[in-house]
């Protein structure tokens, strides 16, 4: 069983997961790539998984066998798991509670050669799709304060499974990125009357600098102050604030974004490692007088994408001082990434 | 000429180089490792650093010539400069300022083949001292908010020249993880009338699971929400704010400890890349009024050295979220490196 532990100096929740035998040599970083051979996100191999929570499959094809083009499955070595009690309880000056939430994996594709940037915009769609179908499912589940959804791809970004895959992270408090956002685009909306993320895309596309793609319906931008080299942000231009609610030709718009730019990311930086987390608003609970009850209002937040590249590494000075170092200016990314078509078929 | 830029949505500050010629290629994973046949850190080659601005020499070497054991000399490509103005200033929405600061390189020992686990005590006691004399002369120029002292030992860690060294960044607002814990100690202090480290460390010696060195003088524990593996804290056990008013006693047990447990994590983890972080008080700044006030009175704050090996990756659900995910417990990573006296001499 995990545990979220509170660190009274640093004001940070670790989730320390003690439930699964670690040995220090599993640290070290000569320590092989786990082998594939026998992949179990494949077709074929769906007994090698928990029982799918979700798929899209062709009529006809039973649950947990081949057919299926996205399928949404238990991890099988969850980090946060569904059953018991959160238990939050001081231990000494610390503060600690059990590891509840889910931990679900999303296949992206039955085929085991093809990354995201290789997909149709039908398929990124369908992934989107299955996004926003176990959103609304796990929502249902009051316990959590935030689902979180994101993908690695490539071994530096986390993917130690090379099939396309992203995951979803149900948490029992909200996550504290999340909550300065939310906090940020509620302050910004209560002086001012409008969207935080809605006026800096008009400076955005007023500027221009820094946009990679627009077509009206998504903006691409290399972030102003970006924290990491070609680090980039995908926003519908129509206001809204949660993914879950959105309609399939908003996201076959945001699919079609995103591939555009998976695609350029791989033929021009060659396939870098990289991050994407979706951010959008949690799930309603209006419960007030309960402290979290701000979470309970969020039209005010304005639903995005975040893709980071995994180019740099984070040194003493970053972990140490909270600044961010990036040697690539955001204007400088924004124009190589915008600058070429990186397949004539975009 | 770099620049802080504050992201709004995220509330951040990031220090932007703009002053470094960077290709998208320069950022591609299979980059070359920077050559060393001509280590500018090596004695014979002091005209390849700028001017040194302190060593230890041994009498009748001239500065700038070999015949030193610790060198701390300017960053020959500083990401901060010590001339010019802050001009901190609104772009649209986003804020910006010059990148005032200042960036130094301690070489911690003329010898290109020895690490700082290789050192004995007294060496490693002479680049504390380089950096107690830095600090000293640094905090003299008032622009600067904080004197940030860390070490990247490996190329994963950060360190692309093998040589031994550490750095020194002065920078012109508090950073934001100093903030923090100078605000909860002195939130802890307000309604305890005592430390929170104090607090802490005799919490964590009467419970004894986390704690990998004691000689009565330091202290060092794997903390309770350790976010990374192995992770590391040493702590003075005689209360004390400001590691720059620390005498020569109090920097030779610091020393002890240290390489105490830089050898242990060499001998027992592969010699892993790791990073440490000197976190002390901010200079004195008495000025009522002031929006950081807060940080002329910090002898509620408790002076310590973190050391973080690197031998996991921050990926899409840590950076997203805030959460670290921990999959070595505290308590077993202070047993493995509790268990075994590295090499008899210690």
């Amino acid at each position: 069983m995990s545990e979220f532990r509170w660190d009274p100096l640093k004001a940070t929740w670790v989730i320390t997961a003690n439930h699964r035998a670690r040995e220090p040599r599993d640290f070290f970083l000569d320590r092989q790539k786990i082998q594939t051979s026998a992949c179990p996100f494949c077709p074929g191999h769906e007994g090698k998984t928990p029982a799918e929570v979700f798929a899209l499959r062709q009529p006809g094809n039973p649950a947990n066998g081949p057919g299926w083009q996205v399928r949404v499955v238990p991890n099988k070595f969850p980090l946060l798991r569904i059953e018991g009690e959160l238990n939050r309880r001081a231990d000494g000056h610390y503060e600690v509670m059990q590891g509840i939430g889910a931990h679900e994996v999303v296949i992206e594709t039955p085929d085991h050669e093809r990354a995201m940037a290789d997909f149709s915009v039908t398929e990124i769609t369908q992934v989107l799709q299955a996004y926003r179908a176990r959103l609304l499912d796990l929502r249902r589940d009051t316990r959590f304060r935030y689902l979180q959804i994101f993908k690695n791809h490539g071994f530096e970004a986390g993917a130690p499974l090379p099939h396309a895959h992203s995951q979803i992270m149900a948490v029992p408090i909200t996550p504290p990125t999340t909550k300065v956002e939310l906090n940020l685009c509620r302050d910004y909306f209560r002086a001012n009357d409008c969207c935080l993320i809605c006026d800096l895309n008009a400076q955005e596309l007023n500027d221009g600098r820094r946009v990679v793609y627009d077509d009206g319906r998504f903006l691409v931008v290399a972030p102003y102050a970006s924290c990491f080299p070609f680090e980039l942000r995908l926003f519908p231009q129509r206001h809204g604030h949660d993914f879950a609610l959105q309609d399939d030709a908003e996201l076959e718009a945001c699919a079609t974004a995103l591939r555009n730019v998976l695609r350029r990311l791989r033929n021009l930086l060659r396939d870098p490692p990289f991050n994407f987390i979706l951010h959008t608003a949690p799930p309603m609970q209006p419960r007030p007088g309960h402290p979290d009850y701000w979470t309970s209002l969020p039209f005010d937040y304005h639903w995005h994408i975040e893709l980071v590249p995994r180019l740099s590494r984070i040194a003493g000075f970053e972990w140490g001082s909270g600044f961010f170092i990036n040697l690539m200016p955001p204007e400088d990314a924004a124009r190589f990434l915008r600058g070429t078509d990186p397949d004539g078929s975009l």
